[in-house]
């Protein structure tokens, strides 16, 4: 296949084409780990738009030349999804970073794809008010994070990216831009296309633009950090948290090496020095009041479950600190490990979850050190990489699937399939289902040319 | 065409196939106005199934057949939705009437699709859980709320049906039986048809059953009528409110000659006696301070807002009177009115719809009374019956949708589109889209059997 160069450039502009190898590299991968991840095709062009029209033109281009197009947001996914594995086009949306607007009345954020999530957050703290969840890693682009669905910590409360979603710009495979949505809390406007593009992993379009609703800053927060001697007893307390009338924002599970781990890779402090696991909870309430009724209320449903400390972290700087150890902690694990999983299970299943990871972790004599975005029911166990040296990461990885599968879970809770996980939906997928997402695929995208392999087989 | 009656039997038994038309009535209407509904078709046979399979085997028959099938949960649909408007077969679901499950570890409840939203809401109360929207008439059925995307009140702080839709059972139009989604509050596996399915209006499948996510029931709830003699003034305090930091489970509008003869409908009697307009606001809290405090910061921006009066109710009875009297709005005004309308707005632009709903009630020398899911930016225009006389209901009618589109809204935000709505899809679909919706359809339902000419064009 021959890719343009030339085409590309009077579309885009002489600059914002790289044809050189070595100046792309940082265009080629993601974050999944070396020992899971796929190889970049040999002949790869990476463009950066500025407009949705240049993207239309893109598009146009490659359908006529039949050439793949791979939309890269930051590159933080952990499942290929944003690698060009076959030799195409990389789109990359780093130029779509304007925060157009922070509209205070109808507490809406209107954000091109390429903006990241630390911008948004700032953006959005500037103008006192709140996006709840954090999709961990702060360089996320808002593109990204819709396009993977993406969860994170602080969506027990109130869910995650799609519940946010309201409005979105998208260039479509065969290049016509359309909006979808709009500054709207309802919109029942026939089959809801916009929700079918949240979570479509870049296979049915490029978002350019997105409007997504925030919230009031709430006038008190928390952060509770819950230590138990033994991780069992932590993980059994999330249901009763669940169930105690109090909802947190951010219901997290992690173990004490773990956690000490990323905080010593960040130069930073643990504040919490007993147990081998802890919960931490993040609070927030429509007063100082209220917020400490929660802490209150937390705290005796942690002590009746066996919880041996609880810290409680009330000034910005704290809290921000201990969410900040928290999401990097894929930073301080990726030399680590072989891989983590994102499988997700009914959330008062997490007890035998984890039953099943012990069992797993006994039966091939390795330890499975794990974190959990646990009121959610998603585990993310990391499996070390000894496992792939001794032959086994593959049967680790998939008995790990087949547990949480049949305790009603799935294989990807938030992560997302991308171009590795394809071949484990067949452990969960009904083949009538997976006829409908290829149809769907076809009629959005007929010569198959944006991200192809990826989210569906 | 022939329905094919004694064949039906075969599948759900003799007592369960309606073929009489004087036994059939309530079968062929939903709760449209006359002067905007259409007419059932004349050759209609009505089938009971108990179960999935039956569907299944109901629509088989009808796919080799290519019979029109429709259907009907409890017909309180206010767009002709469930209406048999060409010769077929309705498939009503009211044997699909078991509470399955309410699961209190995982705070769901399982449901089949013919549970009303009475019956649901009394198993979730017994469980001491908390269902929180009430999308009106409470003998709604939950596979239509779903297949509608029911909004209703208290859809403010946690959003509409769709975001407490965790999993579904379907029978596809080609007769497969699936399941999507389960007691998950994450689920990210391929491209989610789930979601599709969710305002799809009965076009892409046959809901079944259903696992809808609860909340715990909140220690501490008020309702607040709050009196304007300005409707202007009331509807303008509504952003107010959004941005104050205290959210609201509902914030409603309602014109005070439209609540009074609800509640006189009612045999009932409406608290507040002061003012044109009132704000209903419910609130939900961690604790009765909590409440308590949101109650006072409520109280304080309604009064530095123009309001004359406020009405605090805490006894649940109280509560309930005050939804009850709100929910039941339309069967009051049905006699009297042409049709309502269902546009939604941004937030924030509440107060100029209203100016423009006004524009149009002087322009045509009428009264335009109003209800509004005002936290939402929906609003119900009612329409009077004169208008038809004066034969100006329709321009009235565009009017009031162009002026909606025209601030960044939307023709119908919760009663979906159904089939009198298409033609005024034209203000505000692009071309593209719709040919995407048409081709699911098409995918989802090559015979274009289930429920034709509803929801898209």
């Amino acid at each position: 296949m021959m890719i343009d160069a030339e085409a590309l450039k009077a579309i885009v502009g002489d600059d914002w084409v790289i044809t050189r190898r070595d100046q792309m590299q940082t265009y080629l991968y993601d974050e999944t780990t070396p020992d899971q991840r796929l190889e970049p095709a040999e002949n790869v062009v990476v463009v950066k738009p500025a407009t949705a029209q240049e993207i239309s033109e893109i598009l146009k281009l490659a359908n006529r030349e039949k050439i793949p197009v791979y939309p890269r947001g930051a590159g933080t996914g952990l499942v290929c999804g944003a690698m060009p594995t076959q030799d195409g086009i990389v789109i990359s949306m780093e130029r779509f970073d304007k925060v157009e607007e922070v509209d205070k009345e109808n507490l809406m954020i209107v954000a091109q794809a390429g903006v990241t999530l630390g911008q948004l957050l700032a953006a959005v703290d500037e103008a006192d008010l709140l996006f709840p969840p954090h999709p961990g890693d702060e360089g996320a682009q808002v593109g990204g994070m819709i396009a993977a669905n993406a969860g994170g910590s602080r969506a027990v409360k109130y869910g995650v990216v799609r519940q946010y979603v309201k409005g979105l710009e998208v260039v479509l495979p065969t290049g016509e831009i359309v909006t979808m949505g709009g500054k709207l809390l309802k919109n029942n406007t026939g089959l809801d296309l916009m929700h079918l593009l949240i979570d479509s992993e870049g296979i049915l379009g490029i978002i350019t633009r997105a409007t997504i609703r925030l919230y009031p800053k709430f006038a008190g927060t928390a952060t509770l950090v819950v230590s138990y001697d033994d991780r069992h007893k932590a993980i059994n307390t999330v249901p009763r948290i669940l169930q105690s009338g109090v909802i947190p924002m951010a219901i997290e599970y992690v173990d004490h090496d773990v956690i000490t781990m990323s905080a010593e890779n960040l130069g930073m402090k643990w504040p919490a020095q007993q147990g081998t696991g802890h919960l931490v909870l993040i609070l927030a309430g429509s007063s100082e009041d209220d917020v400490f009724y929660q802490a209150e209320t937390m705290s005796d449903v942690c002590q009746n479950n066996g919880a041996i400390d609880i810290l409680i972290a009330e000034r910005h700087q704290e809290q921000a600190d201990i969410l900040k150890i928290r999401s990097e902690i894929y930073s301080a694990m990726k030399p680590l490990i072989a891989g983590d999983s994102d499988i997700t299970v009914p959330p008062a299943s997490l007890g035998k979850m984890l039953d099943a990871l012990d069992e797993i972790a006994e039966k091939y004599e390795t330890k499975i050190a794990t974190i959990a975005h646990a009121g959610d029911g998603n585990f993310h166990p990391y499996m070390l990489k000894e496992l792939v040296a001794r032959g086994v990461a593959e049967d680790v990885k998939v008995e790990i699937y087949k547990a949480a599968i049949a305790l009603g879970g799935v294989v990807t809770g938030e992560h997302g399939v991308g171009k590795i996980r394809l071949k484990y939906l067949e452990l969960m997928m009904d083949p009538k289902q997976e006829e409908l997402m290829r149809g769907i695929k076809q009629l959005f995208d007929p010569n198959n040319i944006l991200n192809p392999g990826t989210a569906i087989r």
